[in-house]
């Protein structure tokens, strides 16, 4: 071990000795509520607690003043080990102990108990050796969440509460601020100050309603990709949300997905389910043509959306939804294809990455493993073949990436795209596949040229844009809100000085929306000073004062978001300028 | 009783006795074979049976020359009437007979049966005084299908046949002849011709597959209706597919339209059902933010999937599914705002017809009845008012209009427009409808002059181009498959004449399709003959052959649909002209 890992298991002792803590001061506030587990996590711990009745986050700062109380008494831990019918008896009246005293003992491990201070608690060990090591101002309670005891939606809800600790108050203190710093980031409170989007109780939790702004953002990037796609020689086509049982048993997501699957719908003609993946609709397209050898490849584009059925409680912002759309394609080709299409896949997803200005992303190749034979399709030629080629792409163009021995899907090996979001999250946002386990699952062939069926078809599943749900809260972190002009809900605002700029404001708003901008007004009663505050606040890229010299609408005084200075531009001018930065996407103002 | 009537009701007699004739044909052949029940119809007449082992429309040839042979041996009926419990033990061994029996016993009315030769049948009477009246050319039988007993899915399929029948051959034959003529417009044999669109059974019945071609005239659509709406003012939104009960409890489609909806889905925090309308979604959009006076209307749009549970039976083509597209957009506005948003939405609506072609269409007002006070909304004066503020709308706009009292919503007076479609069915393509009742469902509220919440929002309900699914199979028919430029599939077809020309086609498809003109290549080895056939045949509007002469590009050899000649252009030319016809969303070539 060295001196980092010592570090490290130390802090995780600090830690666990610290939920300790919490569990001792909520019991002698709350002589009601039952302990139940509590682990050391990254940057801090938690303890869950049954309580008797609902705690508020006001709780909080009572029950950490209590646990700095109860430390200035705490010296060294004692432990004992009992039979587990003696651990039954001293929890006799917190079923939750019960039962994992009677998980230790099935396991036959032994059951011990520590004891901090007055309290004891069922524990495997792992605590600080002094509690005198922990510094009172390196801890501190930060938030409540329900948990499901073990984490399954049929036991009962617990309380949750967590903790952030660090060996020193500065860590701490740094660690807080860290944390500050990212909530101006969060897609959650831009996705409201900007009305984005919001999800509501009464239509359900994971699903995302999309407001005006949030809608306009969607359908620009859905106009990008369909036409940078179409482009590319990809079709549209549109695939119901629901299929019966049959599509996803011959699919295979039926039994092995069906955990996250939503709950099935009886008809009168079958049982039907909402789909988690677009592909098996896409085969059945692919399959419903006989297609030739020259019409390949074939490759079939759709916003699908898909559905997870996710626990309530794991659910958060639009990062963790039920209701997914994904600019999804599959792409059905030849052998001889592969590596060109997969070219162009890449080539397409790096020009995607130029558009959004992402530079941050790495390339992970997850390959078969030819000693665990038993987990993926039996076609060592394929696999060989389309690893190879695979390399070959990710060499030609000259990216950066590593690869992962026996991680490949079990029909064929995929690329990842990774990133660390701007607050330190790594998510994978675009992946490609290859798929040789579709043809003979779904009979999809193409007539060779010798007019005989091959059902040699490859299919590729690529989602470069991850889901838009996904997908817009990276961005939103990695704009910080400060949406590039083209994806702007509003582009243009414009701030009357007085009533009587009102009535011109409108009429140069209406103008500039014909000519293809999204212009506002701005028809409050506040001063002109307020209403630039509340736009940069906004964060619209230009703000158009309109007072007497304005008035005529022949020049215009213009003032880019995060500037101080206005420019004078004609209205001919200034919307030939913004159309072009539209157009060009640009990154700029 | 006038003449007509008199004919109508002989003509029904005719096809009642025939029904009699079905049934007595099939339990000669089919002795096993159980006959139900068996009405006239218009056009003629059905028969449900239950069979022992299913028959095949290859069977109907057989029945029909045994119904042929059986006539001749019949001349008049004879009725007796018995008990029910007699009546019961000759239908012993048929259950279905027996239902309609104790029916008949439960309403007080005589059970009667009507011999015709040898064949005896439950009936209440109606039939032809002799059977040498019925033209033995006079009927035919059409078709097979599945239905329910007595139309519920919860009781057995039978097999119904289907006969059409008229009081002469001639009459018979001109039918058969409109039918056929019908059937070129049909839209299932275009939608499968023109590889529009299909349905799946592993997918599930009612639920359509859109194809690449299709999806492109649904996008053109789409996005003209997008952009048509955002220059009038409205913002798109896009919710989910689904919510919980509680969304739908508030809206009131729970309890009253749950036999129409989707099967509840349990989730671990809830009962969710798939969306059976998009206005509750949209009035909680805006309920979500504080609107003021100033910012009325609000109008929400959003091509929304909403899911209905018809019984498998009924489904067919795009005319009846059960996942359908709807161009819907809700308008949120005050009292002394109805009459110029009406008037937006029926300009906008006659604006949609006009870039169709559209022209046979009347409107009809459904107004509520004061007399019926119990099945409507309580609020009189708005009654009073929306109604004459719709009426002035109607006559301003000088449009043809009937009006229905008591027919109006429960919540407040609609519009419908009606439409004959070219093979004789009437249909609603669009309606508007004005609702008192969702402002206190959902308390829908706006700021007033004096600060005060007002609770007086009015919300129109439109879907100018009812749903892709109908208005797509309308669209068919109304052009038969010869689709305006805009909307074609593909625009333009290049036609190589050998081999040599291939390439330099394939070249200037790939520079249309970068013009925005949808091109393609007809690859294949056959003639250029055929191959211009085949370019008719699928009614695509330009056919470009590229022989020797055009084989450098400068000039084009273009052939429209529909003419026999070739005109000589320009590659610019014709881009260009292309290109303003699309964009003018012109009717002609």
């Amino acid at each position: 071990m060295n001196n980092t890992e010592n570090e490290s298991r130390d802090l995780e002792c600090l830690r666990h000795t610290l939920a300790h803590l919490l569990a001792a001061a909520v019991v002698k506030i709350f002589p009601d509520a039952k302990p139940t587990i509590g682990p050391a996590i990254e940057n801090g711990f938690y303890y869950d607690f049954a309580f008797q009745k609902p705690i508020s986050s006001d709780d909080l700062p009572t029950i950490e003043h209590e646990m700095r109380l109860l430390l200035s008494t705490w010296e060294h831990a004692s432990c004992r080990e009992l039979s587990a019918n003696e651990a039954k008896k001293i929890y006799s009246s917190n079923e939750f102990k019960q039962e994992l005293i009677d998980d230790i003992e099935a396991r036959g491990e032994p059951v011990t108990l520590y004891t901090w201070g007055n309290f004891e608690d069922l524990c495997r060990g792992g605590h600080v050796k002094s509690a005198k090591k922990i510094d009172p101002q390196g801890f501190a309670l930060t938030h409540l969440a329900g948990a499901y005891w073990r984490g399954s939606e049929k036991n009962p809800m617990l309380t949750r509460i967590y903790g952030a600790a660090f060996e020193t108050g500065k860590q701490l203190k740094e660690y807080i601020q860290r944390m500050e710093e990212a909530k101006k980031y969060d897609h959650r409170r831009i996705g409201q100050e900007q009305s984005l989007f919001f999800i509501d109780e009464t239509v359900g939790k994971g699903l995302v309603l999309w407001l005006p702004n949030g809608t306009v953002i969607r359908d620009e990037i859905e106009r990008m990709a369909v036409k940078m796609e179409t482009d590319r020689g990809y079709h549209r086509v549109v695939t119901p949300h629901l299929a019966k049982k049959e599509l996803f048993e011959t699919s295979g997501h039926l039994p092995y997905y069906q955990e996250s699957m939503y709950p099935p719908m009886e008809m009168d003609d079958g049982t039907y389910y909402l789909k988690g993946m677009n592909c098996p609709h896409h085969h059945i397209i692919y399959r419903h043509q006989q297609h030739s050898y020259r019409e390949l490849p074939v490759r079939l584009a759709e916003y699908g959306t898909v559905y997870r059925n996710e626990l309530s409680g794991t659910l958060a912002g639009l990062l963790r939804v039920r209701s997914l759309a994904m600019n999804d394609a599959h792409i059905y080709c030849r052998k001889d294809q592969i590596k060109a299409e997969f070219k162009d896949v890449l080539n397409l997803i790096l020009e995607y990455f130029r558009i959004f200005g992402f530079h941050d992303y790495w390339f992970r190749l997850s390959r078969w493993s030819s000693k665990h034979t038993e987990k993926y399709i039996n076609e060592p030629e394929n696999w060989k073949f389309s690893e190879e080629v695979i390399r070959d792409v990710l060499s030609e163009l000259g990216v950066d990436y590593v690869e992962r021995e026996n991680e490949a899907a079990f029909y064929g090996p995929k690329v990842d795209i990774q990133f660390t979001s701007v607050i330190g999250r790594e998510e994978t946002m675009s992946t490609i596949q290859l798929d040789f386990a579709a043809k003979s699952r779904f009979g999809l062939t193409y007539r060779d040229h010798d007019g005989l069926q091959n059902n040699d078809v490859f299919v590729i599943h690529r989602a470069p844009l991850s889901t838009h749900e996904r997908f817009i809260a990276f961005l939103i972190e990695h704009y910080a809100g400060k949406w590039p002009l083209w994806l702007s809900p509003i582009q243009a605002i414009l701030l009357p000085v007085g009533e009587s700029h009102l009535s011109p404001s409108i009429s140069l708003a209406r103008t500039l929306r014909s000519r293809g901008i999204r212009a506002h007004t701005d028809e409050s009663n506040e001063t002109v000073g307020k209403k630039i505050r509340k736009a940069e606040s906004q964060k619209i890229p230009y703000m158009l004062v309109i007072g007497d010299r304005e008035a005529d609408l022949t020049y215009l005084s213009v003032r880019k978001r995060g500037s101080r200075e206005t420019s004078s531009s004609s209205i001919e001018d200034f919307i030939a300028m913004v159309n072009d930065k539209i157009m060009m996407r640009s990154a700029d103002l």
